[in-house]
């Protein structure tokens, strides 16, 4: 395995997201276009995502935003607590999001707003507990739909 | 009423879309986060969207093409067949979309994706009429909904 | 002025840009385009930028990491010092300033391609900066290269 | 050679720009970051990139509207005169040339806008003889420019 997938998987199952939870998303935006889908199919799609290093800066980014919210250590309080309460016009974390998106085309873009919006899944799981005392999930959903979507797309291609 | 915005009003009336059509998708998409929500309070919005000439670049060049496709007039017609089959890998339909997309921010974006998968109301209807012989909506689906995510993006932050 | 251009303008005095070095960018960037310009044309180009939520999500979130990195308060390490280092590979700084260019279509993002790569005025000053001991401008530098990129886009569609 | 590539070369060629062209630009971009670079080194780089679906998709829409406006072939006059001027304000050639530069990550973006505004080598070429009686290269230097940017990009990763 690359040296990135492995630290990326172990860095998204420290914060609670398995490869299974992610090839599940993949497969609920894959499965419309493809009959007898397999999830072993589409784990290869998410391993190879996770090889990349734009994905793998993109995701301790995020992670260490959503750390330093959880331990209240950010300087400026104002963007604190915005990324506490993960404001819903503050789209940072969509920003980054879509540096992963943008890697695998249009196909990443749309299977992303689609699974940003409907919640499948691990992404509906991370953003609910997110609202809980102490627990910070507003960049790490966007990161988990972004990295699905981007499977998705690299699926579809070929 | 704005000169983009009114020609462009006028050149979507010509393919079919109402301003009234896109205010509707615009309020599927808001909905969710709004008690009460009017139509009109959202028709403003959508004005405001077509008042810009970047987005009446795009429009003007995602309707020639679809034109030209159910004309037969492409030069090139291996693209002319992938446009005119409205080919499941052919991306620059939402290339184009994510050129409106993106002056409204990420909100915009995600909303695209959710409108471009579910298609809603005309986003839909477009989609099917363009499968009949001789009509090509391939960009134009596209455009609308892009549009009304525009919208939609815009509405939330005001 | 509007709260957000308000506490924008804060905030980069705080960090060492003011008004006046965005504006010489943004003047750098317009002046091949229109003869007798002049920099007071611009900076009302500068304060509407400024006046966006996004532009002031997206420079607090950079400024924060900079801080953050000035102050060896990462949490993950390894990111830390790539931050640091601001290192060639690492992307999130131009991810987060797309951002900020997107807004403003695609005349923004060359003009910010541009002054990345020519580090005019500020820009360059800052990239200089950053590198001595306990000073870390990694993603500031492309906040104002995308916040005068931005500026000379409006400009020009007006 | 994969048939993208073998497609897209084809078709650069006929419209003048050679593969030779192409990896003059890429070596202008990425010459100050390496010693004793290569220009053999970066061909693989401009190859691997035209093997990508995506990229030939662009290039093939982006061609057909140079070509129609040469031959005033377009249904929409106000548009056919917007391409056939190269109108500065007139975005969608940047907006395609994104849908490429977007697959290669931050700094083909940034190498993108830099090479768009310097217009080296054959960028500027293009460019040139764009604005002759007959000829249209308003999409296609922009291609170049996406395609030298991405392969850059993806030289610097590797």
């Amino acid at each position: 395995m690359n040296p990135f997938t492995e630290k990326a998987l172990a860095m998204l199952e420290k914060r609670g997201v398995t490869l299974s939870d992610i090839v599940d998303c993949v497969y609920y935006l894959q499965k419309p276009y493809h009959q007898n889908l397999q999830h072993k199919d589409l784990e290869e799609s998410v391993l190879k995502v996770l090889d990349k290093r734009e994905v793998w800066h993109a995701l301790m980014t995020a992670i260490e935003l959503d750390v330093l919210a959880e331990q209240d250590r950010f300087s400026n309080k104002e963007l604190e607590k915005i990324v506490q309460m993960d404001e819903g016009l503050y789209g940072m974390d969509e920003v980054l999001a879509y540096g992963i998106c943008n890697l695998y085309g249009s196909i990443a873009m749309t299977n992303f707003g689609f699974i940003d919006k409907t919640k499948f899944g691990i992404v509906g799981k991370l953003n609910e507990e997110g609202k809980k005392q102490g627990i910070c999930h507003t960049f790490l959903d966007d990161m988990v739909g972004a990295i699905a979507a981007a499977a998705a797309s690299r699926f579809a291609h070929r």
